[in-house]
């Protein structure tokens, strides 16, 4: 990318691989992981080394930071010399803020070019230090929970290509996960697959996507489709999904989403031992909806868009089971589904993309 | 109202009869009509006076206007004169912006410290003209497209007080109408009613409300939590739909407002000569599914957060039908669903109200 063409405003950059106007990262890319102080708050850093090592040129901790990425360690001076396209905050501070601790770095790395990407609650632009800084070198500042603007109304219109969405009996089940493991085993058999992100810590994984609970409601559909774009018969796109039909917070979401994306291929996402949906632990607290009822409610709305939708795994965590109960577990809900279980960390996706390929014909 | 509190953003004013902070217009009304040239383009104003006609004490019309709403003709001067609050737009304009023709005649009215009310996808403040003249006399812009702050995340809780939800087929097909037609009957038997407004013109008829499709995903059924708050237990919300969840553009928000709604009532509005959903005329157009499985599909997502939920009426568009077809169509609907089946603007929803009163108990 040119250095003229870094001035605009990441929205209005040119198309790539998704659709016209979803975000765009630009890698290499620094991990900022500051002075984490341990590796629950350095997920999105973690994640994104485990899934785009490739693209990650280092890290940037700080005095008291308890985290290692396994990236060499670089000052801002070093990246900037190096290549490095944008700085990458790995980390989450309490309450989705960025602490006075991290302004300078930020400030700094924009100071020296980089683009800086934030999954935080509030904007980069919103600090005077960071944003002056990037203003006078050029370097953007993106927060990849701002959706792209210019969003359009679904269609509906079927479009050419496969896709795969992960869906949930709840959130924080392994959908993204489970998306990019699927993504992952379809390369590595050498077939044309991209993850299509729709959460932040996706987004920064895959480098582009569309932060879905951060669209204007009557464009949900609408991004979905413009995320998993027209392609050639022989591209799979496996969409991140989010939510779950089943919960009374963020429905909305997930049935836009499983609209636009017009799935041929559904994989359930489950926590067996969870019983309560996450978030709803109040008086009025949900019970998890049975898996096959589930399976039914997205399998129906997804035939309303593209026919040929059905369910080709299930993707389960057995974390905290023996191996004794996963592999039963695991054997029961085939029996009763009739479909490939996996727990992709430990599995893999392989028995899923199998199930993919024989339903398909590919 | 005072006048300190005019200068105060609309989001952030007190609490009324809905959520802390849905947008809450200032009565009573100035229509403004313009030059409109038909009846087509000024259903909004038109609308208005229908169902609040004790909140309209005037109409502005300009020369070439060809709509008259039967309301006395005021000029700018005789209205702020009269103690009017707010000019509401009463026209649609092609393209949803405001014409050259009518800045001047808004920038005078807001000089003269009349609210502007705007259901324009363009902006008030965006017109300099206009914008300057508000500021000058602490009069608000009021763009009811554009959503509370703050709104939050939905809880599922359940709420006191009781609850109808107007839900469809397709987008326009009488949610609002039906909606406004058992407040009416409720409030004309002693009833304790109140019509909940999710859409532009909804919002003008009501006062106040949530434009649902404006709302960022995350938030949409916290926003329809937010809409028909706790209330006793003799209260009833009639909440307007939006769009059906068959509808692959709309279903997202028409999920949400389901959930966070937590109806006890749903009525179900239906036009029976639609063969095919309004917006998907092209090479993937959608069939409108049979009125039983639209139900099904409503009240299984309803029973998630409303275990009582139940269908109470069907509200039929029968204008294009004559007196026996229309009859024998309604008596039709009645057989296969057990319930009465009525078009309100022709029968009122008088006996869907009766449905309501036996079904619960009141």
């Amino acid at each position: 990318m040119s250095l003229a063409s870094r001035n605009e405003d990441v929205h209005s950059l040119p198309a790539r691989e998704s659709g016209p106007c979803t975000v765009q990262l630009r890698s290499p890319y620094l991990i900022y992981f500051g002075n984490v102080p341990d590796a629950g708050h350095a997920k999105t850093g973690l994640g994104l080394i485990q899934w785009r090592r490739e693209n990650c040129a280092g890290q940037f901790r700080s005095a008291g930071c308890q985290v290692d990425g396994g990236l060499a360690d670089m000052s801002i001076a070093d990246a900037a010399a190096s290549g490095v396209g944008s700085l990458v905050i790995g980390v989450a501070s309490e309450g989705g803020s960025i602490p006075d601790a991290w302004v300078g770095d930020l400030a700094e790395a924009a100071r020296a070019g980089l683009d800086l990407v934030s999954g935080m609650h509030v904007r980069l632009s919103d600090f005077p230090e960071i944003a002056a800084a990037a203003r006078a070198s050029g370097a953007r500042l993106i927060d990849v929970r701002t959706p792209p603007r210019k969003l359009p109304v679904g269609s509906g219109e079927k479009r050419p290509g496969r896709r795969i969405l992960t869906v949930g009996t709840d959130c924080a089940v392994g959908k993204k996960y489970t998306a990019l493991a699927i993504e992952r085993e379809m390369r590595a058999r050498g077939l044309n697959a991209d993850f299509r992100a729709t959460g932040q810590t996706g987004i920064m994984i895959a480098g582009s996507g569309i932060p879905m609970d951060c669209v204007v409601s009557d464009f949900l559909s609408g991004a979905a489709e413009l995320l998993s774009p027209a392609a050639p018969d022989d591209h799979w796109d496996v969409i991140e999904g989010q939510g779950a039909l089943s919960h009374p917070s963020f429905a909305g979401v997930s049935l836009g989403l499983l609209h636009g994306s017009q799935p041929d291929a559904l994989v359930l996402c489950h926590d067996p031992l969870r019983e309560v949906l996450l978030g709803t632990g109040g008086a009025s607290h949900f019970p998890v909806i049975p898996v096959r009822d589930a399976m039914e409610q997205c399998v129906t709305f997804a035939r309303r868009v593209n026919p040929a939708a059905r369910f080709v795994g299930l993707s389960i965590n057995t974390s905290m089971l023996s191996d004794t109960e996963r592999q039963a577990l695991l054997d029961r809900y085939e029996r009763e589904t009739g479909l490939p279980a996996v727990d992709p960390i430990k599995d893999g996706a392989g028995l899923i993309v199998d199930k993919i390929l024989s339903r398909t014909g590919v």
